[in-house]
């Protein structure tokens, strides 16, 4: 297997590029960032494993911090929660892992794998199974390729542990598991379903650690040349610039193991007198220019600060924020039929026609 | 081991005894009743398991349909669902069960482990862990003795299944297993943490089962001579008259996976001009009488039809009944300080020193 050391600095563009494509979710990376610098001071490496260099028959353990992000915030990440929960399934299932891959490369949980692999001294698969961040167990490409979704095991830091055994469909695996993190303090470290090395190969969405990655390092590569760091996202990553301006208005509760809300802006430079509305379920959902339908999951919709270039997450927005909304390409999986079942805007109760802002 | 076939008329007495026992919760046994007459016309005999007879090293399946009573009413009962539960822990501990036994005496619980048994083919043992019937994981003979609390598992009727593998407190435990079952629609079929015949034997009520037989008997043969079946009850069971009215009123809610409630009555007879208050929370917990605390949990506070004797669960309390409310004897590990501060008023959210009707 051809595994590649990840370095430490590497580590950090991760968490930046990451935050970036978790389209105001998957959580803050900051605390799981804290625990790899950690980590790596200590001497840890973290190697990274092309897909295409797994075994057919290997396991791969999908691992993600399920929740709200307001309270992944408050609560303090431990790289042992996660590896717990990906003990519990070898043990559960009878079977050893040969790597980790990531629920979903927004947020923290891209860094989630890389905790775990640490623990567990497993290489961290280079793919995850969204290519960016969404709230739901069924909106992701193994769903919508239609793998079985059981069995998850969850894992809190108090030693509590539960196992969804047998799920009736993808909604209900969401249900019980959504469930059991909201009564646990609505954050739990999961692992989902184990996958073979072949279903990773064909349906997961391989390279957005890479992806993730090379982002963070295009706006560093931006800050220290005091080039525009949101042009420059822009311009690697094929986006489009939505909307600049001032955050006006945030209504952010946090519900059934989300974070809800809208955040409201007024527009600055070319959109000065527009105003822009974006509603979010954990990630931003859509994205309304003057009461227009402007943008819509499953396009990324990234919020940036408008001078750093950094993502600004669904938990901490804030009134008088300078930020630039960007939109960025979906995995072409996500932009199928079935794949706009699973992600479109009536999957988050938006009654819109999708429309793509990419032509 | 010495095992005794239950026949289909002991059947039949345990379910009114057990209804009885069951304080107004644990399931109306009529479905489950139903069933065990379709198994028995189908040729299967129980038998019921002396648990002095249980190897100390023996495994013993605790099962119990959970949820709110009022649900119990609507979703029909199928004895495979209760039947599944157990195999999952089976698979999940990867031990064999030699008997099963029933969580709860009280209600249509006292059932379950007769539909389990008839299914795998296994006898009942003649125990429970509650000698009646009461609402949360935590308010049974085998927390109060401290033993390990999970695994548990969970199956309801659509294919979901969940375990919980463990859980930091008993409290824990009832709170995750609680939020699957009222997710699965507020009634699901469990399997408690497997004990061994030891445990059994040192931490469980024993011969309940017969306890709940002779009841159901005792209340028949009284019908049979047209003897009074409540006065009949009260001196087989040293039991005491609490009240004797008419329900003037009932307030009833489904809520968190409970059925929760108050009845008021008005005296007849001897309490003419009196009225009594009853709170439940699946069973009934206190008894007012004109407003004074009279009877209140663990003294089992039962609810019965004047003239049949038949119980009357909290799904079924209904305005113009004419009832006796009798308080009969608690097991005495409920009565000591550790068991009422599982089982007492407070355990309740009543604020009352538990003062029993027995002296």
């Amino acid at each position: 297997m051809a595994l590649r050391p990840v370095s430490a600095a590497e580590i950090e563009s991760l968490a930046i590029g990451a935050w970036i494509l978790g389209t105001g979710g998957g959580g803050s990376p900051y605390l799981a960032l804290l625990n790899m610098r950690k980590l790596y001071r200590e001497g840890v490496v973290v190697s990274l494993l092309d897909p295409k260099d797994l075994a057919d028959d290997a396991w791969v353990a999908v691992v993600s911090n399920m929740g709200a992000p307001l309270v992944g915030q408050e609560r303090l990440t431990d790289p042992r929660t996660i590896a717990r929960a990906v003990q519990m399934m070898e043990e559960y299932r009878g079977c050893r892992f040969d790597a980790v891959m990531s629920l979903e490369i927004g947020g923290g949980n891209a860094l989630q794998p890389f905790m775990a692999a640490a623990v567990l001294g497993l290489p961290v698969v280079d793919a995850d199974c969204m290519g960016r961040a969404f709230p739901e167990a069924q909106m992701t490409s193994f769903a919508i390729h239609d793998l079985t979704m059981y069995p998850l095991t969850l894992a809190d830091v108090r030693d509590n542990a539960v196992i969804v055994a047998r799920a009736a469909s993808w909604k209900w695996m969401e249900r019980l598991s959504r469930k059991a993190c909201v009564e646990v303090g609505s954050i739990a470290s999961t692992c989902k379903a184990p996958r073979t090395g072949k279903e990773v190969k064909e349906c997961g969405i391989l390279y957005s650690t890479t992806k993730a990655l090379r982002l963070g390092e295009t706006v560093q590569s931006a800050r220290r040349r005091h080039h525009d760091p949101v042009q420059a996202v822009i311009e690697a990553e094929r986006g489009q610039l939505a909307f600049r301006g001032k955050i006006r208005d945030v209504a952010r509760r946090t519900t059934e193991g989300f974070l809800r809300g809208t955040a409201k802006l007024d527009g600055l430079d070319d959109f000065r007198g527009a105003s822009f509305e974006l509603a979010f379920q954990n990630e931003f959902a859509v994205g309304w220019l003057d009461g227009q339908p402007r943008v819509m999951t499953p396009d990324l919709i990234c919020v940036l600060d408008t001078v750093s270039g950094d993502a600004i997450g669904t938990e901490t927005l804030r009134y008088g924020q300078r930020v630039s909304v960007i939109a960025l390409p979906a995995p072409p999986v996500l932009l199928t039929p079935k794949g706009l079942e699973h992600v479109g805007p009536r999957a988050f109760g938006y009654d819109l026609e999708f429309r793509s802002v990419f032509p």
